[in-house]
């Protein structure tokens, strides 16, 4: 069965899109710590990010870094901080989060952003994206 | 000045190290959150992860996947889960740290590991590294 983030992918089930390309995709986290807060993922299906084959481990970590790039000028900030945990959905994920402390990272504390700004968010990464 | 790490690299200061390549080198946190807990860096100092150099990149990311593979095999655990944040020491470090429940993976909570427990884990990554 195809996970939650595959039917994302295939537009089945909507998303806020951050960027895309041939093989990975970004959008933002409908539960995030903090306002800004991304996930990173590759079409293909794998569970376990360590279980990547190595060529598609390493695309996967320089699209997050162009993803990283556009978040941070999309959403001001100290720095982007990254995270991966995988525990809930069996298709592996790289969390992107703007933070300014170690708090902004805490992944018991979610934050309410409303969806309006989502979008705006959404709409200012994928500008940003555009351009690197 | 030479950041901490830069020190622990130099053997200025002692550390469990874990791996080390010609560019890149892991060893154990001090103040980990979970046993095994492990922090690779690249040797050459760069504050922000994703300023890296496209190539020290994506190398820094194929070292930390060899050391989550090593460090799998040394604590037994559900996943190696991945966080970067880096606001406190200016050297830019990747931390693998062996988890079960997302809670394993919180930055507020400390765990005691005895020395001779670090270095047991130290040495058992350091071994199945070798095996890679």
């Amino acid at each position: 069965m195809a996970s939650i983030f595959s039917k994302i992918v295939a537009g089945e089930i909507p998303s806020y899109k951050c960027a895309e390309d041939e093989n990975y995709y970004a959008f933002l986290d409908i539960n995030p710590v903090n306002a800004g807060h991304t996930l990173v993922i590759p079409k293909h299906e794998v569970n376990y990010i360590f279980d990547l084959e190595s060529e598609e481990y390493a695309g996967l970590w320089q699209f997050a870094k162009k993803v990283a790039k556009a978040l941070k000028a999309a959403v001001p900030c100290e720095r982007i901080g990254v995270a991966v945990l995988g525990l809930e959905v069996p298709h592996c994920h790289i969390h992107l989060i703007p933070i300014n402390t170690e708090g902004d990272m805490n992944f018991k504390n979610k934050k309410e952003v409303p969806a309006e700004q989502m979008a705006a968010i959404a709409d200012k990464v994928l500008e940003e994206f555009a351009k690197l």
